[in-house]
């Protein structure tokens, strides 16, 4: 995919949803006095993948629908730059963190998995499917990954644009040098 | 399947099983003062079918024999018409839906994975078997699904029902659009 | 397996293990109070198995070397005969078992999947490895499933015993006619 | 694999990662008063495995850069030598290790999956990646195993040593006969 390399180079901002892609898409419930709480599996390698963005001076951040303390904390160790949860209109959301970067769609990249991902793919500069995501969505993408969100599909997305900008190398080394603080 | 594209056009309920349709088949139990609590994992693609479900204006319902707090709580997430819980006669529950919707079994369409779903796939318009259903389950389906039960299947099975009767596109454009209260 | 077959006709004692077999192997804690809680997940195509089982006039157990309010939980649920639990001794209970129902070894079968299970298996009448058997287990088996344990791994067994035995047509048609009180 | 059965005949200290190796790397949270506690699933067939290993007279532990209390408790059922977590640098805790064993590299294995375990499998003397490590991992493993992390990718490693050093049907016949306090 020629054409996805030329975008990668570009990116200085990394979106992406949660439920599909940053979990496999499971939710679990469980009772909590008069409500419920959710769960669901996050994948250790998209957290070393997040500290890779970071090193290589990339923005990172969420976009989903939903809302749990779960997604808030498990941004908050991954040190998001963006938490956008309980979001119906994404392009609207993903418009407003562009004007507050002061960025061009062009410079952002959005990872989805569902049609409700598509307004925000349609209009950034790299639009990423993971492996599990439905037909539509991957026909519309510029990427689709390797891995299967929650099992490393993020990390795949990562490691596609740091060698597309030549960055991959480096920011390993810096990495396991320890500069930086990590998520994992 | 020329025939299930046939029955699908007709379907204006869309019936299902959740062991192992709405979700993996995979049951955890953790201890909650003198009794246990269920939990389960529901799919996020799942979800957003129901909402395309809806939005194509058809009902919608789950069938179980089991029953926890669980399920209620996702049922009235999915803003499901019916949520029919400790069910042993399957056949009886869907026949009393059917009489109170005053529609035909031709119009309905069931889900399943096991053999206590038999008697109502036999009798409805539209039998669908997940991926991972036993066989001879399987092998009375009018249609199986290619995604397993809690990783889409549901969502396969409405893609295939609204494509048939044409409204596919449309649901997805309104979906998107964000006509309707979404499900995810 | 004609000699599998041969064996399967005189079962009329179904015996397994639980981590591997009835679940998938794996373990999740949880802290409670100064103790943790194990959780595990069981499949409901095992469950509607055991159910059968029950109605083809077979008794069934399982006997494990860990212990857990969970497993007891899940046994009685199955409506299992025997639960013996912390058995570091299998074929020591396994022949207890024999005992206390006047049964010979050869109408005992033994569904295991690690090297622990390998004394019952080599004593009992028909061994049955799981899917996911280490490669010792499945060697020394009789037959193997096709599904992997928690995944419908007991139910393939339970399927093989009774068709092998003529019973399984019957009863299915039993259990879907609502015979006999129904685990799932 | 010539270099590294050669390898694996000189371990006698079994060392390795937790996420994506003990595990299959899905983290799980769930709130607990005012912070949150993490899951995750480790599997039956690496217990076993551990006691084999203990029974083979070769030391065991674990080196990771988060910390909970659940890997805590594995680690203690498992009877484990070291139990490292909070470990930012690991060759560092390695070469500790190695100093209060008075043991040489070349005697320590390392199991890994991620870039952050390179540091160690650089200098060990056999260096394993599980099936599902990322590939900078498996590219610089002497030996990659058949299943995945959380799946039995450490009983793999386990067996393998323990084959190359001619000790694997001793060791099982001595787990099965129940000498010595076995985890699971």
């Amino acid at each position: 995919m020629p054409d996805a390399k030329v975008r990668a180079k570009k990116i200085k901002l990394f979106l992406f949803d949660v439920d599909g892609v940053l979990t496999d898409g499971k939710l679990f419930f469980f009772p909590d006095h008069h409500s419920f709480i959710e769960a669901k599996g996050y994948h250790a390698h998209d957290g070393a993948g997040i500290s890779l963005t970071r090193l290589a001076g990339i923005k990172t951040g969420l976009i989903t629908r939903r809302s749990s303390d779960n997604v808030a904390m498990r941004g908050q160790e991954l040190k998001l730059d963006y938490v956008r949860q309980g979001i119906q209109d994404k392009l609207g959301a993903f418009r407003e963190i562009l004007k507050q970067e002061s960025m061009s769609a062009a410079e952002a990249c959005f990872v989805g998995d569902d049609i409700i991902d598509l307004p925000v793919m349609w209009n950034c500069g790299l639009a990423i499917a993971v492996a599990n995501a439905r037909d539509e969505v991957k026909r519309d993408a510029h990427y689709v990954t390797l891995h299967a969100g929650g099992d490393g599909a993020l990390r795949d997305a990562i490691e596609f644009i740091l060698k597309a900008q030549g960055k991959w190398k480096q920011v390993i080394e810096s990495y396991i040098a320890g500069h930086g603080p990590p998520s994992q």
